[in-house]
């Protein structure tokens, strides 16, 4: 593995080292420690949309590890003044840095880097348009993994919300095919549901309502719904999708009594998630998070390692 | 003491034991030194409003500890993407900081953020709203303590300017109360000074002029007078404002002759001071910033021991 | 050398010591090592312009040799609220800061802030106005001389394009000067040409054309054109400057086999430069971002020195 562009194209072998190196990494990742196998290394963070926490997590990672970080956004750079982001990226090069994260809301950004960058370096996308968000996928199979075992072949898993926007969902949905999960359910308004022919849904099935999707399931990947989705006439008001597509504890009774609820975050409350549910004892949201510095960690050493 | 919101509540041996360990931590406060207490920590600077030198000053504190640091400045967090403060210091926390450094408009936000937060985390208020800014009181304590020595009570201070509007008016006012101060008097304009009932200044003296608040005087704490106050019509206009309520070299004159003058900073020189006086011998406004960092040196490692 | 503010002033002797020791850093420049003269240092960037790369390469730099490094960009800064740059400069000192990187629109601005700052301070411009962009200029001399060697007065230097208002032009002028350049020629439409009296240009030539300039060149230094000089009606259209004044490879082989092309960047790729230039076995782009940090680095630790 060059770069982690996507979780599509990853073979389950690669996928599951990946996943043992970030639990092994799990008491690293949360305070600094003298494991400083990145020291000497440079990451630098472009992110051409805003973001909080997955910054934050790439940041602490790369620290964690040693490394030496450049954090751009996307207006105090020079891409204001015309230039190139392959150019921006060969500079920082040419200033050391060899680990790129990239976001950005065109989903051919990462690859077109990939492809731009020297030898030595290496790409890792924190999110490109809907398309991708591998690091976002693997830290939610760690978090699912350490719940419900190794054997994803006996879960039932359901996605809800605005899956056709979400790049989450993609990732989600590739990483649990490779891993082999027994049934993959989509739950969400007809607008919001990925194209019939969306290949990174391939043997999903559409379930014709939240109840339908909960029922009998052992994990729940809630999706945030965005606001523009009203503006755009996707989503008739809040209101109403709380009602048709909320996780209230109600409906989440309808799935095993062990399931497990996950949220990529940032959350609307009230709107794709009540709090009852979020806050509750089903919730693995914070161990996500958690999750994602080991994940990150683990993503940033194996490709530092070359 | 678990998190630091305000000096309102501060026992006098907390307050005087806080301001003994920033004495102590004076030499380290300058240079990053051998002296690492805090390493494996976190530490999050929240900054939901614009300062360059209190952010800059926790950063430092808290790198010259030994922690890591993270920054948030309003417009880069998620906060935009409408998760709730609680949430994002929630997922800070899952990524491993337990040091929250907050300055909000809102008085109530650090201490309801310090009410959700872990068991193992703290908060530290950097200004809230008109309330309290409870590092900028201890720091200024500090200044005072180490040119007029540890008896309070042999002291007459005043603080003069827009007393009404000024955190740092009242954390000063309640530090000013714990150690014991012989006279505080206030002194401003009608409309900017304090509601007679409000507690923080309890048993401070309201002056009828600024010569008045002066005369003899052995402390002169200056406060900044905002631009919008203009707008607002509380202040007719800055020449009149300098008139009235300014420092000048003369008006000093009228304190002790080893009268010491203070401000908080960013100082609007030629409005609420004059640059003989900001400049001149009797000011101690660069050390204020000095002790700053050692001030909040003392408060992390504080609350890091827990 | 107390400041480093401008070319303008250096003598021969520093100048040639200063390339010496960024040479000799080069290795340290591109990863974090042992060597941290700097520690305990504290480097304040002070940009108040927008910046990508030299932001970071000074970063980096102070990083590398291991200082402590504060940023602080226009819009975050408390300039806002209206306090002068000296007391922002005298706060940051005030806190550990002695060493300030500063850019500004406004020439003038370094120069009054070092004439400010304590005695143990320096600052350095990071461009300033259109006067001075020091650093740059020692990167490019640096890379010069990596491939022409130490003998600057058997090489025809070409500057192209924007002259009037590069800072870039400027600075390398003066070095080349200092160098004992053997000939230095300037090549640009009438309305960039600089003032005929600009001493920063003394003893150079203005060529008649593009072509007349490149002819048989050793260095030829291509400039950014700021697409706001379309607005100000001193450039047509940017294809007519292409046409007259951008270095395509049939232009470039007009100049000497063995002749470098350098760029400041970022670049308007297709306005002042072609891809085939840019991207070609001549281009000594990159080496300069290299030699950037090199150079920053033998800067900082001279001036720490003191």
């Amino acid at each position: 593995m060059r770069h982690l562009l996507s979780l599509d194209d990853l073979p389950q072998s690669t996928l599951i080292g990946l996943l043992d190196a970030a639990q092994s990494l799990r008491p690293a990742a949360l305070h600094r420690s003298a494991h400083r196998p990145l020291r000497g290394h440079t990451v630098a963070n472009l992110f051409f949309e805003p973001s909080t926490r997955t910054r934050a997590s790439f940041q602490l990672a790369a620290e964690r590890l040693g490394a030496d970080v450049l954090n751009f956004e996307a207006d105090s750079s020079s891409t204001r003044k015309g230039e190139t982001l392959t150019d921006t990226l060969r500079n920082l090069e040419a200033m050391g840095a060899s680990l790129f994260v990239v976001r950005h809301t065109h989903s051919s950004v990462p690859a077109s880097l990939a492809a731009a960058c020297a030898e030595g370096s290496s790409v890792i996308s924190a999110g490109d348009g809907r398309q991708s968000h591998p690091t976002q996928g693997l830290l939610d199979m760690l978090t699912i993994r350490q719940r419900k075992g190794e054997d994803f072949s006996r879960l039932t898993v359901a996605i809800v919300g605005d899956i056709r926007h979400s790049r989450v969902a993609r990732s989600d949905a590739q990483a649990l095919r490779t891993l082999g999960v027994g049934e993959l359910r989509l739950a969400a308004p007809e607008t919001l549901l990925p194209e019939r022919d969306d290949p990174s849904f391939a043997g999903a099935t559409v379930a014709d309502s939240l109840d339908q999707a909960l029922e009998g399931c052992d994990v729940v990947m809630m999706l945030r719904l965005q606001r523009e989705r009203m503006d755009e006439g996707l989503v008739a008001s809040l209101e109403e999708y709380y009602r048709d597509w909320g996780l209230s504890p109600e409906r989440l009774a309808l799935a095993r009594p062990d399931a497990i609820v996950l949220h990529p975050g940032p959350m609307n409350r009230g709107v794709e998630i009540a709090d009852a549910v979020a806050d509750g004892p089903q919730s693995v949201i914070l161990e996500q998070v958690s999750n994602g510095v080991a994940v990150r960690m683990a993503v940033l050493e194996h490709l530092a390692r070359g």
